[in-house]
């Protein structure tokens, strides 16, 4: 047996207003003053000075606006560090991440290839990546995904939707500012938060679990159905608890792995584009033979959040294009293997996930 | 309003057996063949070969076993530090750690010492310490104080007992078997995770709680619960499951502090040499009006475990006595802030401790 010798996040700050300290904090980070601080930041914020005004720009600072409406792509990271490269004098300081899960995925994936030669696509897999990253920053502004204490960044690439999971992929640093989350539209605070459930059930289904991760999946698990059964806490304790249900079910995949409904959500994203909070949602709601409970709960917090699921997404869909999904969810193997077990093939074949894909 | 931004340990492995990986994980760590790694080792291992035989020793490095009878003092860190400057031709690559919370407390003393002039005792206190630690790795074989995962080194000094409490003190390695938890005697399993309850008691009935550290307390209060209330765990889960429990307890002090017990109990500590543990529940017998509840739940858990408490620790003593440990108390000032509030000095008088310390 061989154990993982897990990489945690060094350093966390939590706290409603702590964004405002986020000058204090990168400020020793700094190498030079040609050396910029980048900061990516999701294009909602764009013109919304509540946050965008309190982003400590000095020197060649910039803050470079991206789109989250289609999931982070290994093409877009590459576009990304070359422009950054082109722009900037020096190598930056660092790179700061301010979004939900695809912003902060990108700000991973940037400062890891500003540090490794070639395409971003060649690092997706496990432990694939030979240098340290440049030091980097994720400031979530949407609980849920993980994305902030997570050793992975998942990226759509030529060939597959897979992550670079490494152990110099996690944030140097991460704020944790509750009040950020304050503009989340209700479906989207859904889809997010549960992505963070799902998370919960997969890992503390799986057959790879251990007790660290299962304390850390159990708090989330909790944590979320507070937020999203109970139904009875203030606005700032709904936001408070699920940026930390966010961070324990992140921690809780350390150990662990996601399983049958990322697996599948991958294959929806990678051929449809589905995001990925609402591509979980959407096959989640068809797992009840894999997880009876789970899925039980999540057509409860459904109903009583009076959410409607897209409904005939795979309707129109070709042979062809049923194969690609499928092949993108086949290989995804570790989280068959924590879902199912070893004989995982015997049971999940092509016609299985295509009955099931053909609900969805 | 300045939140902390909080140090976590930076690597975590955690495994039934994990010890044996040690190796590997130091090899990296290595700075040359004349810098050894300096083995500090609970002298309740020596000759026990399923513990010591493992210990992967090379070039000049050295097990030092060190009795944790005695809570550990300042003095005793520069004893140390002395002996270990004199007896390695270069700076140690490392300080590890193998024991309980006094051995750990010891190994992130010395680390520090190691890097920082003049004695311990200038370094008690918040923040003081100016040099980054030696790299410094934490082996807890007994589980509950938490002491793997904080920000701090509680040493008996020659004026109080007080913690080195810095953003350098923190581990930069912790590795968590269970396994090794596997000889501890009752009575101190019993006393060091209440070390653990009693923390995560104090933090969150405590005024200085925000949501982070509540989702770490409730979690090992949890665990703590499932361990010592329902008692239905089998061996193996209960060792997996108190490490845990310890960590998330660590883990909640940190944007939290301890309360009414952990004061006192330094001052019977500082007078007496009463151990940290048995202190704790000492005092925490006594607390039904600060903490009814807790305090309730306590006194079932002993019950249900057989644990007699020596009584009468106190009865001798003189008032000069009483009045040294009282002031050791007292000085703890943030941890009264955080049990009473702002007026705190308004109910907590000398009179007041002193009818409480009689008790004991």
């Amino acid at each position: 047996m061989n154990y993982k010798n897990f990489p945690m996040v060094p350093r966390v700050i939590f706290g409603r207003g702590c964004f405002n300290q986020l000058g204090e904090i990168l400020s020793p980070k700094r190498l030079n003053v040609k050396a910029p601080f980048i900061f990516l930041v999701d294009d909602v914020f764009k013109g919304k000075s509540w946050l965008s005004s309190r982003i400590p720009l000095s020197y060649d600072d910039k803050i470079m606006y991206v789109s989250a409406k289609e999931e982070p792509k290994t093409s877009q990271v590459d576009e990304l560090v070359e422009h950054i490269i082109l722009t900037t004098s020096d190598r930056p300081s660092g790179i700061i991440g301010i979004g939900g899960g695809t912003i902060l995925d990108l700000a991973k994936a940037i400062s890891i290839m500003l540090t490794n030669e070639g395409e971003t696509s060649d690092y997706q897999g496990w432990d694939l990546v030979k240098n340290k990253a440049i030091y980097h920053v994720g400031i979530p502004t949407i609980s849920g995904t993980g994305a902030e204490v997570s050793r992975t960044t998942v990226l759509t690439g030529p060939i597959l939707k897979l992550g670079i999971n490494s152990d110099f992929t996690p944030f140097d640093q991460v704020v944790l500012d509750p009040e950020l989350t304050r503009d989340v539209p209700k479906t989207q605070w859904f889809y997010t938060g549960m992505d963070c459930y799902i998370h919960c059930i997969e890992s503390l289904n799986g057959t790879y679990l251990n007790t660290f991760s299962q304390t850390y999946g159990e708090k989330a698990f909790d944590l979320c159905k507070e937020i999203f059964v109970d139904n009875k806490l203030s606005l700032k304790d709904t936001q408070d608890k699920l940026m930390m249900a966010s961070w324990h079910g992140g921690m809780s995949i350390a150990y662990s792995q996601v399983g049958v409904a990322h697996a599948m959500s991958y294959g929806l994203s990678f051929l449809l584009g589905t995001k990925h909070g609402i591509g979980n949602c959407i096959v989640f709601n068809q797992l009840e033979e894999f997880y009876p409970e789970g899925v039980k709960l999540f057509i409860q917090m459904k109903e009583s959040h009076n959410i409607e699921l897209p409904e005939g997404i795979c309707a129109d869909l070709s042979d062809n294009e049923f194969d690609i999904m499928i092949n993108v969810a086949l290989s995804m193997e570790p989280l068959w293997e924590n879902a199912i077990g070893k004989d995982w093939r015997k049971t999940i074949t092509k016609e299985k996930l295509k009955s099931l894909y053909q609900k969805m």
